[in-house]
């Protein structure tokens, strides 16, 4: 597999958040393949069509992405590294169309979700969910009707030959989305000081809050817990937690293991470099 | 305010789940009022136009409802109650439509995301994301094809005039939606045994335990942590808590006083009675 270019697979089209995300991630040229669903990228995986797929994981904005939570739990694959992007949405329009003709836009609810008080002033246009923010570009575009605009990215608007109408119309400037690197393997390097892991614990009063006291007692930052409903048994939990450490480091062998001891269900996703971007105030990409 | 029927309101149409668990939570006889989105509810409320709203909060099979946890912070409303509604879809078509005829399906994202299975066992169904199930109900009416069909509720189906095509499509026949009722004033009787609030912790590693901490001496049950994004600071967290406990309470004034003293924000979101639907394996209801 070394002496071929990696192949990699993503959500969406040409020109989608992942697909960025993806290309900055690795820095070496790979092949890029591109799924209609989030779970295809689990499914090629698998059965090796891919090396590797990407998968967002959070937005800072509008929170974590239910789907991929569940897949990571649902399929035997490991999180190798992780990239933040920041999203910035714009207003496009096939050319020659301006913000006053618009009536209706095409995007995909999360990225209207994070325009949402660009839409409250301008009350006039009329939002229809579609797939994705990429998808929604190419589709205006056929439609070609002036009165049709896209929530979506710059590199969409240059793709699909739109114009851009309104330029960071995301109300957040911090808008930031987190993607999981996924494949079949752990890789487990001395730069990797993040670890993710998934845990039930029983339903007694506290039963948490004792998973969490090994890992207080043992120093280890835990910066992140995410909880998820259990498909089958309503109001219990699945909790998502990240904290800082490698997976060889004795200390951090032993807290897991003291937390497994206690856990119902315990997985861990991976270990990876984490990766963080920093937003100055004020500060815009262009 | 008392000497006339109680005004309310819900987000969406006619048929909705929110406006059957608005129904079932009032025993008595109210006035309804519909609006396009959640905040609309929020901004009746405030201004007097209703004196009761309901918001969903969370599902059991794909989680919490992000807006609604941000309205929740942003507006001065408190939780009077909470209601939770079994939640059964069906594959909707015009009369005289077969299942065999469908080739294009309209409903919220959600209720695509519970039916997941169906449609991957129909895969010749192409999915078009709509503003919410009952409203994709009466879209598919006005277009009266064949081919054309919904994901909605048995309800909607009267409403509207159409056929179930499929019966319990969600994949998860222990699927509740959650949903809260707010008010402008907090209501606190003796019933009262469920507690939500939100808050945030300081950076230092450790600060979320402490808090947690102040239930677990006080031997108050914790029943929920979700945590949410902060807007302006990519990857910190509000944390919504729920506990068990009445805010007559001297220890639950004593718990939340401490849990406060160590918050960088702090607010209790209401506190009401608790409601639990018990749902047997293999239950349905007709």
């Amino acid at each position: 597999m070394n002496d071929q270019r990696l192949k990699t697979g993503y959500q969406g089209v040409p020109g989608s958040f992942s697909e960025q995300a993806l290309s900055e991630y690795f820095s070496t040229e790979i092949e890029e393949y591109f799924f209609p669903d989030f779970e295809d990228i689990l499914l090629n995986l698998q059965n090796g069509n891919i090396h590797y797929g990407i998968l967002p994981l959070e937005n800072s904005s509008t929170g974590g992405i239910t789907e991929t939570y569940n897949l990571l739990r649902k399929y035997d694959c490991h999180i190798i590294g992780e990239r933040c992007l920041k999203i910035e949405h714009h207003l496009l329009g096939i050319k020659g169309s301006r913000l006053e003709d618009i009536q209706q836009v095409y995007s995909h609810p999360q990225g209207y979700e994070q325009s949402k008080i660009f839409f409250r002033n301008h009350s006039n246009i009329n939002f229809s969910p579609y797939k994705n923010t990429a998808e929604s570009a190419r589709y205006i575009r056929e439609l070609n009707n002036k009165s049709i605009g896209a929530i979506a990215s710059k590199k969409a608007s240059e793709l699909y030959g739109l114009d851009i109408l309104a330029q960071n119309i995301n109300f957040n400037h911090k808008n930031i989305t987190r993607f999981i690197i996924i494949g079949n393997e752990q890789e487990i390097s001395n730069d990797c000081n993040k670890i993710s892991i998934v845990i039930t614990v029983s339903h007694t009063p506290g039963a948490l809050y004792k998973a969490m006291g090994f890992f207080e007692e043992n120093h280890l930052n835990l910066t992140k817990i995410e909880s998820r409903p259990l498909i089958d048994e309503p109001w219990h939990y699945y909790f998502y937690l990240d904290f800082e450490g490698n997976l060889k480091d004795p200390i951090v062998i032993s807290a897991l293991e003291n937390v497994k001891s206690i856990s119902s269900y315990f997985k861990i996703l991976g270990n990876y470099p984490c990766h963080n971007l920093m937003i100055k105030d004020g500060e815009h990409n262009e």
